[in-house]
């Protein structure tokens, strides 16, 4: 019998993979990862990704004492159409939960936004974000990692934008069921934090064109509606 | 300056709310939320669920040293649509985050079914779901407590369901935001275990009248489709 691993095979994240050829030795992380998790045999093909589209195929050539493996070859994914998430402060540790889940379901950016009325820590815990965002990554054998930008003012943020969609979390908002995205269409999401976004920030986000939309009929956690929002925009592009 | 919790009250889960009648002190967790969290003054109206429909208006007497509160008034809300998710053992702890976030989002029942892939451990974590569960309750400000069933194998899940939609996750089945749900048509999901559902299972979904639903385009993580099912359901009863 094949291991779950082996029935649905994970990817490998490798940075450096557009300046890997030839045969070469894999360190760190990704060696025991191929070693222990993927538990791949000689000869075994195994895809890598660079997280910026590069999908390459490897074939193992051992796996002890070290995991070296020959590049066979490599191809580019495009991109994925932007679907960001400006998002307020969460309660807690609610933060990793909503990395590692936005990223398995195909948000290519998550902009924490900081608000009048909750502020993200000032030591966001940005390795461990990254390594989360790695293993959704893995997860959905995804070439394109998950962007996780530094915190900025939610003025910042808008102001920044480009065009496409812009829907705003809100409970008073239409129904999201009833609101289209086309595939090619960008979009970007606001979520307040746990305290809501406040009058000044609302009206910020109206006269930037976002669009109140209502995902459900209680009132959602930061972190939950963060979640919903990025579901509908999956369904929509799957 | 009002906070948080005043600008968007809790509410009180009292499941003994049925017997209360007249001016009765408020022992344990719940005179402490009041007193502590919610921060309730005297005179000050809070809202109260059993989380079986009864919603009951309270008057603060007095916060300290104890909390006395006087009945108002109660009404009975009506019962939810079932909105019920069969679930399989996802990794690790992720349970807890599962019930918190099916909870919020107004799932009614919770029913983990054991797999022949994949387990859930003997013993559940059940009052530390119910408590989560309870957490989401107060969040929703709704009347319903999420009910979470024993574990049961998924054939008797599947035999005990009532007339009614029923999803299965699946990520070669058709597209989620192409199927429609009437608002009071009670849905049942389904969402294998983090290894999958097993052939035979799958042939006993598909026999029950499960329809193959497609969430998004990569692979989720069991509680990820879970959590992205509930959200369609939200939203088509939003």
């Amino acid at each position: 019998m094949r291991s779950a691993a082996e029935a649905a095979p994970s990817i490998l994240f490798l940075p450096d993979l557009a300046a890997m050829s030839g045969t070469v030795t894999l360190e760190g992380e990704e060696g025991r990862y191929l070693a222990r998790v993927v538990r791949a045999r000689e000869g075994e093909r195994v895809t890598a990704t660079d997280g910026h589209g590069r999908l390459t195929t490897l074939v193992v050539e051992r796996s002890r004492p070290d995991v070296v493996v020959t590049v066979i070859d490599s191809r580019l994914e495009p991109a994925p159409v932007t679907s960001r998430l400006l998002c307020g402060a969460p309660e807690g540790e609610r933060g990793d939960w909503l990395v590692e889940k936005l990223a398995e379901l195909g948000v290519t950016e998550l902009v924490p936004v900081q608000g009048t009325r909750a502020q993200w820590p000032d030591a966001l815990r940005t390795d461990r974000w990254e390594r989360l965002a790695v293993a959704a990554l893995r997860q959905s054998r995804s070439a394109w990692l998950m962007r996780i930008a530094p915190v900025v003012s939610l003025a910042d943020a808008v102001a920044a934008l480009e065009p496409g969609e812009r829907w705003l979390a809100e409970p008073s908002g239409e129904r999201v069921d009833g609101v289209g995205l086309a595939a090619d269409t960008p979009v970007t999401g606001a979520v307040g934090p746990s305290s809501g976004f406040s009058d000044d920030e609302r009206k910020l986000l109206s006269e930037g064109g976002f669009r109140a939309i209502r995902l459900a009929g209680s009132r959602l956690r930061t972190e939950t509606a963060a979640l919903a929002l990025a579901s509908h925009w999956a369904a929509r592009r799957a």
